[in-house]
């Protein structure tokens, strides 16, 4: 219950000190900071503000303490789970304006970063500077590193160089008693106390709000070549994946698109063989263009030998045929929703030896189900995105079991409930089938010693 | 303070439950538990305990709680800033005899260890997998995983590869209240709630007791080479390194030696050219073995170009070669101690390119204090350990000082105080100089929200 006097005076105290330029009211920004790109049902705030300095930040978490007024952090709000929802109404504070790449250096191979930089944006800084960034998420030409630190973005590339959290050296997070947290370093190793740094990476706003962040950067590596490969069979592209890695290859992404992915694209946006059961799309990067290409004319004999021939192999050796290649993996999501009325999609990871038996598992739920399942997504460190599909609202409560057995499934693999997108709103009631009692109340008494009146993005994850 | 009372009613009620195989008040077993290899003056436990099983771990735990006495885990105390040393007496928890490799998953590219498995052995049983265990501490023969977690360990590979906490995917751990918290994943992803995984590596044996741990592992590299290059001067090394770097090349290790380091082991350990002023040890892994020996034959050509042409240049194509190479660098600590009575050693981190302005430092804080110094260790991510070096007993308050000194300057560049060894007890001083009283608060309170009683491993880290 948030007193609408206490809110009147939030927004006055706010406007007399930093001016009225962050603050709306408008119903159109409200509306916009009510939802995000996953199916959370959207929560206005009852007012935004948009702060342009850690000061403002601290200013603002301060008021929310003393009014107790809920607070929620957003970025560029295209999360997957909820996260940046104000599930409680109150204050959206939308970091967009602190948006400057303050540093970047090659002699340290550091970028410091303010948390509203868009990620595609800083790629390119880097890439100018010879320098290369990693965590690629889908939506990266329009969300922010905040939002990447929040959620502990991934993307395809995830598999050979980590997540967000492996490139977070160092935070500035403003606590909600107003205090500003130091944490981590500027050298690439440091083992001074806790690791607060990946603490506060993917704890999705709930435990401070991030205001800047020192990141590692790596050398950006000359050149890249890709292959798409498909499959007669899923079980043949699964063991090609294992036979891939065991031969020594580190793609930097190993994509997967089942049966109901190919046929979304086929035709459109890329030209599969009759026969495709399965795709994988191998992308690998070095300094030698080459060798790279060796590399990936190998596959066509060792994945025979393997027990898992391609059906057909297409190489592209230069960056326009590679981005034509990943234009059939990446208008997946695009093709499937153009497909069907309705689409509910999640973000399961499963041990790697079990993608085929939970890919099966998928199958079989949508089936017994009365609903279309198309898996595509991360196959190299078990990251898949599951979409039901289905044209009749009458059959969203047999999606709605469909999803509640596809995590319990998932769990029974040895999985997780989510590999990148995030618990939020979308996925707190499935958290107690994943963590005991014992670990969420551990994660209830960190929340506490940081927040004690609960009102930092409330309602998240647990 | 702890009651005699107490003490002798839990050696008797772990006797009773688990016989008297894992319990000893031996003189020589408690001398043998109240040091690692640090500098830190040697605590005698008053009672040993060697838990077989994670059950045996919450019962000690359970009774040190209620028995309110202190208990230190230890591995196989090689630590280097006392971490396993018991400082407020009581138990020790032995954790030698959970030594099972639980598992070792070529599928799921992952391994399932009890903590007290010696690193080494794990990376042997890897290997014969095709699988590899990247974090290398230069005790690895000798050391536990267990360890290794709770000092988040790194070693040379862990410039390219990262350091231990990179390849913990999920633990088990006993808390002070005898209930076993299970963190993490066995998938490579997963974002499901507070990365309580993380939090425990790192967290020094103050926390909780690990009593198992998923572990990553990654394809076996087919192939390694080695270049040792010397230089004329340290700035020439130390622009080598980013030159490498930003040339495209990521070395699994880059490991720098000073001109004392250099002096030491020279003519007997190695031959080095007479104006040699630095080393950098250069090794490559991958694939190909020729792409790897033509890579660092183009330093002979690229170094030059960017002004810092090596003095020498030696490459080792087989792997005798290469560990003749080795050879150098590993006697190094070995060497500097037989020069001279007395040695302290530090493990600072810095920013990369802060590396000749730490060196140039060092080597005036060592003139400066009548030492002799010396500069070994990671340039590749900054991490240096720095020896002092003296033979006069008078001298150990100049070292005092030194170290002293060294901290505040490596802190003054925007280093830690501790790059890989741990804050332990001897550089629990300087925490507060690295850590502001903010972040220090924040530790206390996770430190009590997981050992409200603060009995385990007590008097570490802050």
């Amino acid at each position: 219950m948030i007193f609408p006097d206490a809110l009147g005076q939030l927004e006055s105290e706010l406007a007399e000190k930093f001016g009225a330029d962050g603050l709306s009211r408008a119903p159109d920004v409200l509306a916009e900071f009510a939802a995000d790109e996953s199916h959370a049902s959207p929560v206005s705030p009852q007012l935004v503000f948009r702060p342009a300095s850690e000061e403002q930040v601290q200013c603002a978490l301060t008021l929310c303490s003393r009014l107790k007024i809920p607070v929620t952090p957003a970025g560029a709000r295209t999360g997957k789970s909820g996260g940046c929802v104000p599930a409680a109404g109150g204050l959206s504070l939308g970091m967009e304006r602190m948006n400057r790449i303050l540093e970047i250096s090659p002699g340290d191979m550091t970028a410091v970063v303010e948390p509203g930089v868009i990620t595609g944006k800083l790629m390119e800084e880097a890439e100018k500077q010879g320098l290369f960034y990693p965590p690629d998420p889908a939506s990266l030409r329009e969300c922010t590193i905040g939002g990447n630190i929040a959620e502990n973005a991934g993307g395809p590339r995830a598999f050979k160089y980590g997540v967000t959290r492996d490139y977070v050296l160092g935070l500035r997070a403003v606590l909600m008693d107003g205090s500003v947290l130091v944490t981590g370093h500027r050298s690439i190793k440091g083992v001074a106390g806790y690791d607060l740094t990946g603490l506060f990476v993917g704890s999705e706003g709930t435990l401070g709000v991030v205001t800047q962040a020192t990141l590692q950067l790596l050398p950006l590596p000359r050149a890249a070549a890709a292959a798409l490969l498909t499959f007669r069979s899923l079980d043949d592209a699964a063991d090609a994946v294992t036979a891939i890695l065991l031969g020594g290859m580190l793609p930097r992404t190993l994509e997967l698109m089942d049966d109901e992915a190919i046929r979304a694209v086929n035709g459109q946006d890329a030209e599969f063989p009759p026969n495709a059961a399965a795709a994988l799309l191998v992308e690998l990067d070095g300094n030698d263009e080459a060798e790279l290409a060796k590399q990936l004319d190998e596959l066509s004999c060792r994945l025979p030998a393997m027990n898992c021939a391609p059906a057909s192999l297409e190489i592209a050796r230069d960056d326009a045929a590679r981005e034509r290649l990943w234009q059939a993996r990446r208008s997946v999501s695009r093709a499937l929703k153009s497909q069907a009325r309705f689409k509910v999609s999640e973000d399961i990871a499963v041990p790697r030896s079990r993608i085929p038996e939970a890919i099966r598992c998928i199958k079989a739920i949508g089936r017994e189900n009365g609903l279309t399942s198309a898996v595509y997504g991360h196959a190299g460190d078990g990251n898949l995105h599951v979409n039901f599909l289905y044209g009749d609202s009458r059959l969203t409560p047999a999606a709605e079991r469909a999803i509640d057995a596809l995590m319990r499934r998932t769990l029974s693999l040895g999985g997780t409930i989510t590999g990148e997108h995030g618990v939020g709103l979308t996925k707190r009631a499935f958290l107690p089938l994943e963590i005991d009692a014992r670990g969420i109340a551990l994660h209830r008494q960190l929340k506490a010693a940081l927040d004690p009146q609960g009102l930092l993005n409330p309602g998240k994850i647990f």
